[in-house]
């Protein structure tokens, strides 16, 4: 594979539109109603979340698709030229393919992740090797197969079903010469270090919600059922999930927390609103509550105790949703403080409170959080908002009325910031940034002028 | 040092326009014909090379300085936004900065590379650390007090005096979330890993220029006289200088060579268009040469001896003007090839011919040397030039019949590409994309539409 | 209607999504082969095309869809923001509509043209009337049922089936905002003078193509395909056909001219590769033969004969495929110039020799031609091709071995040049700039600083 | 002068350079003391503002010339490319100049408003005539010629005294392409008739501000100061000034009024900021008042008179800052209507109150207002300022805490909306747009493929 990849812009360059072709007719595919409900099954089969969810991500991918259908693939390998320093020079700066690539993918969305990391990367050229959790690496098949069938070159994209040190071994065998990858933050670094830092990385989040002091004129009912999906939804197990909610004094004294409870309380698990948790047992839910409920002051507004009746297999969690009031003191203790922000990743989140003369503790608390993915500013209080916002860095950050921390469609820009080695997902910006670089083709074909002579080396 | 920086999009905007500002009246100064003399020769006291070359540093920095008066620093902050889903919801691209980034930074353009650098860092409302190589900390602590006369804040910048070890433990210390690096390969890879791939890298360039078949229809004087400044210039001490000529066997049939070694010859020590190596001695070169001369069929275009008649102290290399022809086939080799394409860091090229019959061994090279810094098309046949930019990735590539490697000004990108990490300089695209990430902030302000009714959880 | 049209970057937004997936259907059906079938025999019944041609339409409407399926056609109201002098400035640019605006189109792409132009009306936030040629309409009478039957609203479109003095009376009727206009010049400049220069024109041709110097060396039987095909498609019918051809002598002293006379020749009525001109009988082909025959020197290379063995009304011309060869001295002539350049919108073109000391006369004869919208450089030496270009303008020009002047595809810009008025067709930069204007919203939202006293007014 | 310009993407782009040092070298000198003193002064000889207005422009345009150093005029010409349907096709979008241009300016921004818009024209490389209001010219006839002690060709700028009828002449004369147009809608309309819309227009504003419910808890003094500058600064001979300030009647409750009457009456001769206005004489302003105070339930605010104790001629109007409140009912009245959105081009405001039960009632007002120039919408209130901004399309509008209707920097676009027609002034975006037309050169320069036989022609 060289690593001037499979096409670029002066090479194969039919190939962009061959995959603006695959994209359109595979979205048409999505579109049919069984092939929708085909994926959404296989889904579900595999991770255990609500139709609605698991069909989210049936919507998504085809809706990504259809954004790159027709001319779209081409469209992102624009090239910007400007003039030179004399007649027939001509700087132009293209975005090139990295050659051969790799996307590692989690559980938690088996399809849209690694099918739009993987479309990417393709897009912009590379050759690609795609190694998603192997618990559901049967999706990615299902999905490739699909692509194939739509006349994308069999060679184009390898699938591997293998555990993460497979995959280690591999990256030293071959030339993979970036890889992306989305999930844990031990496994980021651990990559980061064995690549030398050919990485985008998506880790984890230990995502935030503040909910502001104009929060009580708006509709408590929203905003509860918003926070209930953001925390629950796939119980909490997606990175974007609200971990931690911030509630202005003036909201608390509502009826806030009431509703909260009897909407999380509509959860269960025949339809899957809440379910199996596939990385953390019952045994670490009760240590973490334990923990929180050890520090003077705190108390369970929901949940705090495990699923019943269910035949969950132990090897899983099975835990309510639950939400933890800790006093804001706590969160400026430095020794507390790395086991308060510690991602719990299932339905739990913590709580506490604060009022308009604690905002600088609370924003102090964010700048020591060290993952910076999705946040919400629930406020549309122009003063607040602004000095939320000035004041964080996380990647993907929603604010206002209707602010939520899940959420990462395909038509805006999802992913951690304040890193570098940050990755993005779905658009087109964040394609050409993770699966392409600039590349500066210098045209200069005119003669020397006419009254040139030559001149001393300098 | 927040990781939301000294200035962001939403945070003391205006500091993007006194960095605007402080372009414009540095930029003045810098055009003031003593401060251009005393940047001139305060570079030329530390880096021996032609006046025309330390002077060249001082007109690209001004003019760089030029580039970013007045707005064009807030400019650089361009947002982009897009209608959501429904009325309200606005997705809106910002570029963030990082918090405490760090510049190191070479010999070789002491003035011209850690400035360019450092002003990227801050423009984005980054504080940057600054550690030049120490022999040249000098010209960037004289390029910083002016830039605090220009109005620059005294603690947005801080310039550090010391050696490479020192930076890394410097850099255990300091939350340094990201480092831009210039220099050698083993340093950047040691700093890759050290940062967990938190870098952004111009390392080191294998650089070559291939002559096409079209080349004897060209100016024999104009291609000689480029070719010698592309190879020689500052004693060969640039990253982008000429290391590997492919000439092809319709040119070599001309008095292309002859004319090369006349030009070489006008390189004297009295002007600094050749004088001493800093990184490599006579030794080194000595058994460079021999490797090269064993190789049956290999011959000395010119050069391939030491300077005489000088004061040069010999912990410094003092070497001709020097070009060795090898044949094509051993770079077929690959146990030789290594060697071959080893960069030595002075005034000496490698020189190899080819045909029209051996273009694809010449494009089979080509891929494996692993630097992709700059390099040279110098061809106005279309078929031709196509073909070696096609298979070709060198960041910055010069192609036609002005075609040089070197060449690197505040109006173009230039660094080198195939690697994720990759460090573009001097441009606005560079900037934004060295100097801050992307960050999504979903405005949605609107209330719940009116029909809206509490579902059930999902 | 109100002016701030069906839907804006703030108003409905929910519209740029459904009208991506409006495309997104239309585009699947389109792809269906009997719905393509259908509209490529309802253009030939209405424009005697061949099935090729009149399939392009179909093939580039359906790419056309596709390209705009999804979310692009909110990514075409993207918007731009920048920091202002104070935190919570933020001056925003936005693409806003007209309000109520309307295409007028001509008979020769009776399918493309105006469904293009409504379609970008439309995306854009507009409200739409199409006034189609009137012997056409009932194509976009079809292609609008098919939109209605894919999601669009009933209101958003109106199709007006009139002829050109009734579009004036209802322009003087209805407050019509920007009427975008295809067709003749004389027309053109009349609605320019009607609305006050409330248009944007895409007008008439006198598309040229040169054969550079360098010819010779190219495939023949491919320059004469191509030249044939620009000529005599649709016989000649196309605002982009090649009205004149530039040959330079080292091309015609080869057998060019033969082999485009024999293909030419190739053209028959049955598979309408020639067949009927709409607005130019027979007496004015001959006229125009005549009068160039008159001049001494000029000759015929092929055709300049009323078709034979036909059943064409003698209301429509019917003309074989000619080429009138004229010396290049008449064009010097400013009395003759006029008639020269007079564009006869059927398969003729007039063709003229130059050699390298008359490419200035050359140059001067295109600057005063005065239409701008095609061109053709058929040359890969880059002193020459530069040349041409450099001083030209014609909005689409192609340059290179396989130049041409036909071919406005969905992917690249279409339209005239050199004047402020052009509009541009298909492409998301045309639609932006023909179907929107930039609005700039600065938001200023954070209170006066604390130390604000109240200044004395100035 | 050709219509390939002065310099295009590929002729003379040495000239975008030498343009980016004109520029530097301009701004330098605009900054010197001095020379900045000298345009102040010769403002104020010709046009009666108070110091700080006249400065203002100073400031202004060497801003604008900082904002093009070094390379930034070449950054206008940006190119961009995609690839095409094979290698070697590669359709790339240049911005084209037009030729000869001319800018028409008025008299109230006599150096900011010519100045800019003609180096816009430059810079994209046309040829431009000047011709400024006929009171004024010596401004520009000052700061052309620093232009050529910059650099500036001679030839590139010519300076035209004479009236607007003259104008009219010259342009048949004359081959102008596109003439860019500041000043009265009656004058732009019939510019637009006689170039057949070969305008771009900025012109006539009837400026309006609507104080929002939440207002009352903003800073008082600080909307009134803010109301005062921009309805009564240059004697409210600005096109961005505010006419018409609709107040909410929450806020109508508090002491806005009398704050308003305060500020104004600070206002005197001795320092220009109130004084002659130039186009209304007091008779006008006699009748106007009598027309607003005939409207039963009409009153003023303050002013209403003729200014006293000055020696101001009587061919020039002399009026105190007024403001006629008259009931929102009257703006319903069709018939009324147009008499009470004359724009008086003078100290003078209507004022009007409404409820938020009559928001619809102002929107409905607000869309019937033909004119699009600035507008601004005083409210944070997320619902309020949502609405307004939705359904109105002024080109320029503030909005937020502290909105105003004038202002027009440089840093941000600046002109009307709402018309194909409509000119902005200063930013990149806006010389782009003005002075610039979209060409496609599509290269093609790779030979057929070698599977390529002769087809038969279509």
């Amino acid at each position: 594979m060289p690593k001037t990849g499979l096409h670029n812009p002066l090479k194969n360059v039919q190939r962009y539109v061959m995959y603006g072709e695959v994209c359109r007719k595979a979205s048409e595919l999505m579109f049919q109603e069984d092939v929708a409900a085909h994926f959404t099954k296989l889904i579900q089969r595999l991770v255990p979340k609500h139709t609605v969810q698991a069909f989210g991500e049936v919507k998504l991918v085809r809706a990504f698709l259809a954004n790159f259908s027709g001319d779209n693939v081409r469209f992102l390998a624009q090239a910007i030229a400007y003039p030179g320093d004399h007649d027939g020079q001509n700087p132009t700066g293209y975005r090139w393919p990295l050659g051969a690539v790799a996307v590692v993918s989690p559980f938690n969305f088996p399809l849209e992740i690694p099918s739009m990391q993987m479309m990417g990367a393709l897009f912009m050229g590379n050759k690609v090797i795609v190694k998603p959790n192997s618990k559901t690496t049967v999706i990615m098949e299902e999905f490739i197969r699909m692509l194939h069938y739509c006349g994308m070159p069999l060679s184009d994209c390898d699938l591997i079903h293998c555990a993460g040190d497979t995959y280690e071994k591999l990256y030293s065998m071959c030339p993979i010469r970036m890889t992306q990858f989305t999930g844990s933050t031990d496994i980021a670094e651990k990559l980061a270090v064995l690549t030398h830092g050919r990485v985008r990385l998506e880790d984890a989040g230990f995502d935030w919600k503040i909910m502001g002091p104009d929060t009580p004129s708006m509709n408590i009912d929203y905003l509860a059922w918003q926070s209930d999906q953001d925390a629950y939804s796939l119980s909490g197990q997606k990175c974007s999930a609200q971990s931690f909610m911030m509630v202005h004094k003036n909201l608390a004294k509502t009826d806030f927390y009431e509703k909260l409870k009897v909407q999380a309380a509509k959860r269960n698990i025949a339809d899957l609103s809440i379910g199996p948790v596939l990385s953390v047992k019952n045994a670490e839910f009760e240590k973490h509550k334990e923990f929180c409920m050890g520090l003077e002051g705190a108390k369970i507004l929901h949940g705090g105790k495990p699923l019943t009746g269910h035949k969950i297999p132990s090897c899983y969690g099975a835990w309510e949703p639950s939400a933890y009031l800790i006093p804001l003191k706590y969160f400026q203790d430095t020794k507390l403080f790395p086991q308060l922000i510690q991602e719990v990743f299932g339905p739990v989140q913590i709580v506490t409170e604060y009022d308009d003369s604690e905002l600088d503790i609370v924003l102090d608390l964010l700048e020591r959080i060290p993952l910076h993915l999705t946040a919400a500013v629930v406020s549309n209080d122009a003063v607040f908002r602004h000095n939320v916002l000035a004041h964080t860095v996380n990647g993907t950050t929603y604010a206002g009325y209707r602010a939520r921390t899940t959420g990462a469609p395909q038509n805006h820009w999802f992913g951690p910031a304040g890193d570098i080695r940050a990755a993005g997902i779905g658009t087109p910006e964040s394609i050409k940034l993770v699966w392409s670089v600039h590349r500066e083709i210098v045209y200069d074909d005119q003669p020397e002028p006419k009254e040139w002579t030559l001149p001393k080396p300098t």
